[in-house]
């Protein structure tokens, strides 16, 4: 997998990297006028693994920071680059029949998209699908949501969903997209072999095209007085249903 | 249940509000300088409702929504007020044996808060509790991403979360907190009953006292590379669970 250099800012973002994906941490740059102990717990993390700590300015971290709150910390990393729908295959068959792919079919906030990644990282997801063209980018803000899991969750970005979607059932995968109005629930699907969850953006839902490239549509049964939950949630709750049932498997 | 008014803005949070509680909404502001098919929709459907429909400035809703976008429309909303810890013993005894309490011990960000709102709304909840000083209000911003939720819901602010918890227990309530180092997993507890789940701040977790007053500690398994979820998708994945549970009694 080719490597490129980004930055990752702010305390959980670089502590869960350096926690958990050390060797790709090329140096940590701390800001030398801040002092608490989730700071003083990063270098020292950092420096236990041989990474490079510089104590730099404020005015310094902004600049790598861009828009995004550093809390007095960033991490250059080797960030692992973006996946194509040739990459797919290979990841699906890799997962021996419990490929666990998550497709967002159109998410805007960035804050969504870093929240479903992280999700489908600590779930174990094989991968994670998103469209290139109606999709928020995995820019700084998404990579600082995800707590770290753009870098280390292949995220496939592909021109055409709908042709995707076929590829995926080729190879075996049932489709399974969220939507409200669909009458199975979730909780009654066999989430243990090859799948791929569908979930469509913030405002919209599914698209109509996206919907008819799905095996099945299922809900999340709501007993209460609101009927929809944030993208993120719904994606966090059914990826973990299928984690439920696998592990009970 | 003593009402104040409140406005509400955003689309999702105004369309949500007609749907669900057009008896609680006084009037629609809309952008007369804005088409689309969403504002049309809202304007329709709060005609329809009966509820008074104003158009009005830009500025004019800017000066209503604050620092929040509006996206055009507002609503004029007989909003709840929030509940006091005294009142939560009538709601799990009305609850019946069967009181979903969503405990927050300190939630920061106010888009955090209002997801766990939302999705405990969705998941029929008791109420949700949350400590005076330690979390984010319930603001603008709150309401708009409980997406209504924080006017459906009763919301009850404690000031010694502690106490609060023991009372629980008294009511026969059993308590568990989420958390990750814990050894049992959520899906092997028994959350039918009246339960109360507890979810510590989006950076420290679950406070040391809070956590004593834990009937248990449970967390959710976690097989990928990511050992955390964004507090609302842990929220969501926990209730969804019990109402999981609840569902296939």
């Amino acid at each position: 997998m080719s490597k490129q250099n980004q930055w990752i800012v702010g305390v959980n973002a670089v502590a869960s990297s350096i926690e958990n994906d050390a060797d790709n941490v090329r140096e940590v740059l701390i800001d030398g006028g801040r002092k608490n102990a989730r700071l003083t717990g990063i270098e020292e993390d950092a420096r236990r693994k041989g990474i490079d700590v510089r104590r730099v300015t404020a005015q310094a971290l902004d600049g790598v920071g861009g828009a995004v709150r550093h809390q007095g910390v960033a991490a250059r990393y080797a960030a692992a680059r973006t996946w194509n729908e040739n990459e797919l295959q290979g990841l699906v068959e890799a997962a021996e029949g419990r490929a666990l792919v998550l497709v967002l079919d159109g998410v805007q906030d960035p804050h969504n998209l870093g929240a479903c990644l992280r999700s489908a990282a600590a779930a174990g997801a094989t991968a994670v699908v998103i469209p290139k063209d109606k999709s928020a980018p995995v820019n700084a803000t998404v990579r600082k949501t995800s707590a770290g899991a753009a870098d280390r969750l292949p995220v496939v970005v592909v021109t055409n969903l709908s042709r995707c979607l076929r590829d995926l059932q080729k190879l075996g995968v049932w489709i399974y997209g969220l939507a409200g109005e669909a009458g199975k629930p979730l909780y009654a699907i066999d989430l243990r072999g090859n799948i791929a969850l569908v979930l469509g953006s913030e405002a919209e839902g599914l698209r109509r095209l996206t919907r008819e490239h799905c095996d099945e549509l299922v809900n999340i049964p709501m007993p209460g007085d609101i009927e929809s939950l944030n993208v993120s949630v719904a994606a966090g709750v059914s990826l973990f249903e299928a984690v439920r049932q696998r592990q009970s498997q």
